[in-house]
């Protein structure tokens, strides 16, 4: 492995970190296609749990079963997979020391009305570590008004995390509180989540790709000169926000869509620096040659290709 | 024990779970009059919690002894008998290791007014190894205001039961929150309570028979396909929605009814592909003889003969 | 100390339990004057806290001293004294092995206002221990908004209490949410607060005289054929509903009265087959020769004499 | 040491106590100018918490400083010095073993807004044993909605303490829930205050001088027969419901006013039985001198000369 | 090390204190331009936690690299850097041992929207230990309603903290509740402010510099003696609330001004008695050399240059 390649320039910004975590963070940069090059293209699917299971597997059913979307994953070639307990559970004994697994240990439901957004803790680092896992996930709801309670959660998962070896991915979706719908997406707010999830001491972060609305008032005038109107502009300011391009900042993709949105879109994150992507609903909603056709697109234009 | 029996063919779906938790599945399987089949058809009594005394045992006051249920469990040939605390340690001396015994530690009564629905923790996984028992149960109401404190109480007994050998059985009752009454029994929303069951780390998932109605705005397109018409079909998509089968689904009989109603239930839930029945009141409300008859007549419904 | 007598009978129902445990109960069951009888008649002085120490102590002033109810205890031939932590910490050491003790561990006073009813643990199990005790007391508040965390007290302090080899009593006593104020001793109320009681683990059930009145309307047409004129066929129900007689369950007397009202309401509570009775006021509140009078009349009642 | 002596006497009744409290309990009783006596004058400052530390220390600018105080108390000849973990530790190093401390471990200030009565926990028994103290305090407030929290704190407090061989000073202060202003000093108040801190557990009770006023109307009928026009008559009831004499009770000076007439409550204090008092603000606020010539005054009223 | 310089002096006042955590607050105090003077300069960066990233550092981009900071702050001579986990774990590794690291183990953000004004816990005494941190940072909010909350948090992680050796900052500032805005930086707030922090136990107290105004009705005849015309009057007062100035009280720069502004409140707060400044934006969102130049004027100022 040469020390100037992609991947080890990115380890390099966790030289403070446990070999432990360092060396878990490698075989997620070091697996499928996009090995050594900092890329990474994952494979989530907790879709069941937020939507529930026939808005989520019923266009395409072979995805009701856990085995598929392991499998989906390999032979795209993505560089990990991560899912709720119950999925991982169903196919961790065939697939631990094979693909990284990213156990998602809190989740939402759609039926659920919980006071203020947010998720549900499914499950625990030791269940990670007893199901062969490489990381754990976890989503905050930044504008939350149970924020408190969500920050102290991932401070403490974070910690156990570590003392497992185990590098932590934060999904920061802002919600609740004074933010708008639309604010939810904007580049401001988005920014602002990326440096929360950074300063939360996450070592990978998922966002959603933001528009150029700009959200809050006290934030305007510093948004003069940024420029924010291409998608690829807005994905470079985003990636300034986390430590200046000291953190792995990965951007979901959204709702199903068609195939040249999605590939655009993907060349934009590409384009803006983005490290990669986190792609749920279009690879496995659609059949799965299609789905694994769309995913080796995605890693191929994250590796340059 | 043949692998080609349904239980072992059952039992393959749980391949990464721990030795100590195959085996008391593997005893409920191979308990009863269904042994080996793979198909279970359990006692539950907790309707004196639930309901109090005398709308559970007056209609047959032999019930009011806890005596009563393990013997006809026994007699009947079920799987296990399922019961909160007081009634399991009043003869737990007697039946530990002849009769499954499914601790219930969380229960619900008719007096109490929790601000949202939830099942109060009455026992504990230290209970149900001083009582021999081979499972423990736990009721989640997915709709609940208070699903997040349901959910990572769920979260932490599936896994101190682990660490005991325990399986976990998950009743998942869709209650609350934006939910008709209609809808807690509507298939789209038993489909989600199973799969949510499911992907909390449910080895059994026990829901109600679900009727025809689509209650989510946003699932209702997708059920445009989806067989609903007969029972047998709906409880087809319920298990595809616990993980396609791969995790054992019984199904509750409801209130009680008359013996006819009852038996034709229990044929659509078998044709259906559910894999057994847990029947209370329908059970135990009838005198003792009936009682045993009924069960024994469910236990040949499940056994295909 | 005879198999057939009735203490030995009443402990045969609790043979799933610890020797320690039964080994509490049995000095429960063979102090006093009903030693042996398997019947209990135990001084509870906890109305200093609960309505006051002036309301309570003034009409028979030597009751502000703790020393002075234990010494009736012992003189009238109880079974047992129960007492919040101050009385029992200020008279333990010269009590402890002469006259059972039962802390109660939980209470609730005029002053306070919490939101929901709900007493406030006031001393623990390792207090119990300390201090000499037989067994701890527990009040419960069915139908309470707070059920759950009373629920989740007394499963931890039961399950605490037992690896001290310490029974439990448990306060029945319905109150708050949708029950009205007759309703708090309605017969089927009642006898629901005694089942629950026992499926929480109870080994000592303690409820209030039930009236004729029912108060659950899903309950109503159950009692139909349920005698329930006379006092003793309501404690007969009740006793029923207490795993059909197989825990004790003792009766308190309520409001200090009259004499000639207090001994009717003896005959009746023995008379339909109650365990005891547990006298606080109607005891404390007369002059010393008059309190340990009535005791031993209770005795003599329950003592079949 | 004469075990006729008014310490002996007291220490008596707390029999049941372990070796360690009782040592701790008579080193407060054996210090200062009314050592042996029984009798106890303490200097509390916690003002500047409660009140701000203008309001408290502006009158005489000397209180600013930590170290006055410790130095007034023993000059002055006081039994103990309470005070919160900021004070303590400043003075700790110097005074520990030489003038018993008592740690006040929780407060309230008058800029939080709780949303009932309910002061902070601010130190530990920890604390406690490090910095040399011989006992804790804390603050109840009876008739709060948080009453359950508040007593489940002190309960686990006591117990640590007691572990630690520390004595728990309770500070018994109706205030909230239905009590009105004059309700917070009334007679039948402040004697159930003191009632419910001995069935706490405590072993120093601490209240303000009552006054006539009846507070509660269940209560009013049981005062026909009680004394209540003098201060002297009031505390002996008071003292009467604090278990019959057999627990310390203290009375608290309330706000700074003229020296006569501090010097006639306290007469009438130690003629009603008191066991002594806390006096802060009368002492801190004048000028060095008078205030140790006015706790010098209180230490003879209580010595009987 | 002379004992008579400001260091040893100021060093004095913590003499009850474990060697541990009076060496680290050696460390602070013998490190930068203002060693041995017991005067503090520290660099604080928690901005983009609380006002967002391009609020923070769009002024000056060099700012969105955690590297900068720290790099700033030893070029100036600052005594030590304060930040949030991300930040600290982003440069630690290169800092720990060269420059003083205060981990601020709360932080609260702009989007989210607690009930009540409250800092969320995101990291622990453990990471300051495992990041080579010299103490922590803790922020109160008196005036909240969640003050017991915050202020149980600051009991337990003092506590915690002096276990490893590590003194604790106190952010103290009144926010809530009945507090008008102007009331937050009054000057009789600021004062019970800094009070209170100290009756908590901080080693070191950050206040913001107080106006003339006075806030609480109770308080105001008490200020009429008390000079508070110029801030350096203001900031004696605080001082003396601080104690009589046995902890350190440092104030913060506030907003973004002008640099003559900025020295001005600096040689006002030194001439008040002040142990120094904590200054953020007015540093790091000038351009690297004025803000360099600007922390070297503060450090001239305290030295008394």
């Amino acid at each position: 492995m040469s020390e100037s390649n992609g991947a080890e320039q990115v380890l390099k910004n966790y030289a403070g970190e446990t070999p432990g975590v360092i060396g878990n963070l490698r075989r997620l940069l070091y697996t499928g296609a996009l090995a050594g090059t900092g890329k990474l293209v994952i494979l989530p699917v907790d879709q069941g749990v937020e939507h529930g299971p026939a808005r989520s597997f019923a266009p395409n059913p072979e995805g009701y079963d856990p085995a598929y979307h392991a499998s989906v994953a390999v032979e795209a070639g993505c560089n990990a997979y991560a899912a709720p307990i119950g999925f991982i559970e169903s196919i961790a004994h065939e697939y631990a020391g094979r693909l990284p697994l990213i156990l998602k240990v809190n989740n939402s439901d759609s039926l659920g009305t919980p006071a203020q957004p947010q998720s549900a803790l499914t499950s625990a680092v030791k269940d990670a570590v007893r199901l062969g896992c490489n990381a754990i996930g976890f989503t905050i709801y930044p504008g939350s008004g149970s924020r408190n309670e969500q920050y102290e959660q991932i401070r403490d998962l974070i910690s156990e995390a570590r003392e497992a070896g185990l590098p932590t991915v934060i999904w920061s979706y802002p919600r609740g509180g004074k933010l708008s719908k639309d604010g939810e997406t904007a580049l401001d707010v988005s920014a602002y989540a990326a440096h929360l999830a950074c300063q939360l001491g996450a070592h990978i972060v998922k966002v959603k790709p933001p528009t150029a609305h700009v959200e809050q008032d006290e934030a305007r005038k510093f948004y003069d000169n940024i420029p924010r109107d291409t998608l690829a502009d807005r994905v470079r300011h985003v990636v300034q926000a986390a430590f200046n391009g000291k953190r792995i900042v990965i951007f979901s993709g959204g709702p199903a869509k068609g195939t040249d949105a999605v590939l655009e879109e993907l060349r934009q994150l590409a384009k803006g620096g983005a490290n990669g992507t986190i792609m749920g609903r279009n690879a496995f909603q659609r059949p799965r040659k299609e789905g694994v056709a769309l995913l080796k697109s995605a890693i191929q234009i994250f590796g340059g290709k």
